[in-house]
């Protein structure tokens, strides 16, 4: 472990689900020898030169609602899944297990009826107003930070999709949502955004790996101005809508018209469980359809649909058929089939955001981190939603940090 | 058609095959409004301020080996592929017979055994030398450009794919390899060689739409940079090879393994019969496969067949099963499923090419037109295999152009 | 045209929709040699020595409720879905033309909202009770069978799907349901019963192609039986069904476990449009669901979709994920996609249906012809979803005809 | 373990490859419980009254050419592969290991250049003459026989596939070949032949579950005819072309045109790398191909490839591409795609195959075992390729003997 002054913290919302586990055995595995870096992009040519935090530097807690450790989360995914070599799990439970110390009760506002199921830890059910909330759940973060003594904090969203909360006046300014957070009765935000303010008061960065409405809506927006908080979001890109936003740019740039674009997704695992309710699959489905149009400049019909399939658990399998039309009107067909490994995806996604907001935090970054917009369905202030061009965005960001640091030296 | 003095030329070598067919057909169309410009990369918002010579200022001629005519050639497609509006052909019916008249005997050496059989056209098999066959073709592609008053001729080359052809020494130098050609014997260069030094002893750019020599030869380099002449190729980037360079720089930058890139292709045109024969096979091979060794910057183990099937006539099927390994070792599959028609995916590009090729001769570019590279599987002088950096070039040059543009007015 | 003594009867209901303009274009196109008898299985050698009636026996008629025609219908069907050669189509136009004339106003009692906005034919709109209905159309078919002298009528249902019908205590015996088609209020049979009970009282026999109630009601039959009438259905296995019913006996022979199976069809024609209902899609997604659980003998998951995409038109795609368990406990995965062109597939069993099922009568079958049961997803009395082992019971039956029909003679 | 008089052998050739460690595991872990019968069809209702010999009467043993062991294959499998449980394998690694005794010398007679490689187990590279080698190879058996007082012993070849071998003159008469085995110098006979009489000589029934000559020469049918000796083969129908067989009855019944029918096969375990030779291959590919052309009665284009791809493994991944033609000549396609674990889905037809010959030489049935064709590609003395048919005719065959078996009692 690093010596003091370096360390770093990072905090999953959602700590004891599949890609929490897989986040936490991928850190302690990669950091051992144990496992290579495949997926960590931090290691690439173009950012193997930035001074990303190393991953011995980094702690993990979080908050959770179920009554689950990451360890069987962990051992749970390798047995139904086939996912994590046995030897690599063995090695790594004594540092998993430990890991079940920093986990604490969550929050379960307006997360929708599968969610609030799920919440069998007791904690999560106690009476407070939602500001006393934030204050609960701010007090666990600081507290983290000052026990492991960690330079800066970054909180990462990796809970279940939340049902779509309607924003309205009460959240246009910080000011009369916080009035309206001191009340008592029903929440005037969903847990997500309860935990981003938490971070923001915390002093923490924020960032959103799911679609729930985290920090983005304009007064939370204002207090992270005010208190100069660094955050991004939403919604981790990890498989069909990456492809989306790898082949939609392919088709403008050919001047061929998509006609129509069906993507039928199904999978297996707890994360499924939640978008098999309406409210919650709601939120998800306009995250994962939105971009096509974006990119295109025009409306084709869409189509996604995300069904639960016990028998897959965490193999996502996406169906994507694309209907176009080229020269002289002759239509043609894409389709793809994705067969991907959901948390594994997600997991080294969650630690690069880790180490890039961080280092992000320490060159003086605040506000919407956006250059880290590839990593995102629904990228935060961000209009580009090519991958291609996201990604140049973030070189280019990294050849600007190294020059800096060559300077500074 | 356009005043005398804004004319400029497209020629084709392989004019009445597929792709020449469906150029001359599309140009005709779109220029009569009776098809949309789907397909034309010109009509796009990154090029449309360009000053690309419009559609109707093209007369087309070309070489052709074999007894067939454009019209014909159409019908055929028509009927058994089942493209184009029948309204549309039977409107550009006198169109495209009008254009048989602009096509000559083309040249067939070492063009391989399936092609020279096709070759029912008398006039390709008279006695010369190399030499004396450049003059020939060369003097057709001038006589065109004089005949029809034309301010550029572009030379395209959309022919049968030729066996890889052995580069020596002979093709090292100019000087030396020019008392090659005039020697009698066998021709010192493939057919697709002699049609590019035709075009440079012409005036004429040259385009090589397909993986065969054409220019890329050290002599041939030179003879180009003698006379200032302007050029580009290798081969079309249409369907699968397109997706390739679409996808493999996703892989690269998520920092996922491939493992295996399998590609299998199907199709039944006339181009399949002389990619039928193993020679010819080796070199269309070899363009669709290097460029994800040079994405990935390693060497995954890839696989890529063509395969004749006569009943899928001009629609291109692939089958492409990428294996890859992710987070912590987890092995995953994308796989996808092409189905395009071929002609009609190149056609586009062949119209483009040339109007892109002129302009950038109008605004004084000579040698190997590198911003063009997003059109070819091989591009000359160009490392870079992303297409989306690829496209990115190419709209950086537009800008470069019409800011030029701007200031000269 | 045949003499009158052979001449016999096809009414088909929704007679102007993509399935009965293709029936009729087969029809006319294949009795006069211009297009081979492909789809057609009575040519196949297990029932060609069938004395099955020709194809230039039958005289088409039928009930629609849109303002339409067949040969409106193949029009669209040719431009929109590139179906049909245009030779073949405009050898028959004056056939279809004429057919136009047998056309009669058909009926929309529950036949659910999307339909009912199709129903553009005023007639349809009359007032009238269950009964006055059901006299009415059975005049129609009466009267076509006096008016070309048909030795008799085979009434076959390619309507869209109606929603789920509710089939209560009324529906179960035939007096009881007689009574209350002669009250005016709502009608107590929904449109495809009514045609069925029209068929029955004009002599037809009745088949119904379609997933709505059709006949299918203990009091229909009670009247079938009176009668003696002959019917079958329901719903015609034309793709993806047929493709269940002939893969999962697979499963089921090997032993090996279907965890899940997941269906999604894709399509844009007009039955598309009426599926799109959620009501009427309930209907189609059960009979398209329930073989692969009688076939397997337990119940793995099952999800089967149907969505509306209208660029396809005819096309139907359907991506089928079988996952599957084998030898222990290893999961393997089997995808099929299916590329057809729905009302092509529909046709010629439409036109087989109607040859073998009078030729039944004429052997002097009555009651379910549970012989046809290949034809069917959800055929009527017969538990056996297998389609080798459907298929291999007509191929019985034809065996025994042909001996009768040998000993007869 | 069963008593004496029970007790009957199962002899693999080739017993230490995937499939032979597959078996072995499969047999040890389900008579144990630890695993469930899937995949197993003796278990299934239209056998499970049969008596077929319990999993627990069966001992294994076998030729093998490598220095390896059943145990370091089931090894291997469970690491590359990702298969079998860990807590399986553990279980049942004593039994696993002490059958390692059982293994003997094998033979390398005309296996072609990579198996021939691979052969590092000193003793088969003995001089012997073919005889000589037969009657090492049978003793092997006797003495396995006597030494476990087996009453009988099945021999299945499961070892790499061969190259074609051309019969001759010598292979048509059993004087003849008798003769010919006997000189020293090159064998008249592949090793997969050597086997089959050794089996034969040994008083064992012999299953061919590769495409390799085997049995299938004149003069071997002699001999196991004077013997009354029980046999089958040829080639285990697995996967891909299992799908064939299910699917190519389903166009054939629907009088559906097949055009052109395309399969590419991508695999990587021990088995592909004996078929990336093209002398070996080509058996392989004529077992996989002709039976499209055997059940549609004309001969549409089929190609079939296998590629080596070590990534795969295990994991036979198929994608098959068939273009047909529907009614008025309409043009559809269908392509699936099966991902199977090749081991996995040929060891439980190996036990299977054991069982039903066992019986049926225990019912007195001897010479060709036709009933059992459903397991095979290329069935020995059977033109019906269509699995369902074939399955039907085991199931009849097991109803025989069930009324058999009832009399008896």
């Amino acid at each position: 472990m690093a010596k003091s002054a370096n360390r770093v913290g990072l905090w999953l919302v959602g700590a004891c689900g599949g890609v929490g586990a897989t986040a936490l055995l991928g850190l302690e595995s990669i950091r051992r020898g144990l496992e290579p870096p495949t997926g960590l992009i931090g290691h690439l040519a173009p950012f193997d030169q930035l001074r990303l935090a190393p991953l011995d530097h980094w702690v993990v807690g979080g908050h959770e609602i179920r009554e689950a450790t990451p360890w069987a989360a962990a051992c749970e995914m390798h047995r139904q899944a086939g996912v994590f070599r046995a030897e690599t799990l063995a090695a790594c439970a004594a540092s998993l297990k430990r890991c079940q110390r920093e986990i604490r009760d969550g929050a379960i506002a307006h997360c929708g009826q599968p969610v609030a199921q799920m919440a069998d830890r007791p904690g999560v059910h106690r009476k407070e107003s939602a500001a006393g909330a934030v204050e609960r759940l701010a007090h666990d973060i600081s507290s983290f930070r000052r026990r492991h003594a960690l330079r800066h904090v970054v909180v990462i969203n990796i809970a279940s999709t939340e049902p779509p909360f309607a924003v309205g006046k009460t959240h246009q300014d910080w000011p009369r949502l916080s009035k309206a957070l001191a009340r008592h009765g029903p929440s005037p935000l969903p847990a997500s955004s309860l935990y981003a303010l938490a971070a923001i008061e915390a002093g923490a960065s924020y960032i959103n790996f799911t679609p729930s409405l985290g920090i983005d809506a304009p007064a939370l927006r204002q207090r992270a101005a005010q208190c100069g908080s660094a955050f991004m979001g939403n919604d981790g890109k990890t498989g069909e809508t990456l492809m989306k936003s790898v082949l939609a740019p392919m088709f403008a740039a050919r001047n061929l018209r998509v006609l129509s674009w069906v993507g039928h997704n199904i999978f297996g695992n707890r994360d499924a469980v939640a978008l098999d309710d309406p409210a919650n699959k709601a939120a998800k489905l306009r995250s994962k359809d939105h971009l096509i149009h974006d990119i295109l400049g025009y409306r084709p019909q869409t189509l996604v649909s995300i069904e639960y399939i016990p028998s897959l658990d965490d193999w996502k399998t996406a169906w994507d058929h694309i209907h176009f039309e080229g020269f002289l009107g002759t239509r043609m067909v894409l389709q793809f089939t994705w067969q991907g490994c959901d948390s594994l995806l997600a997991a080294p996604l969650v630690i690069e955001l880790a180490r890039f907001a961080e280092l992000a935090v320490r060159e003086k970054f605040a506000g919407p981190l956006t250059h880290l917009a590839c990593f995102f369905k629904s990228p935060i202030d961000v209009g580009e939603q090519s991958f291609a061009a996201q990604y140049a965005t973030l070189v280019d960001w990294a050849g600007a940090q190294k020059s800096i640091g060559r300077t500074e030296k």
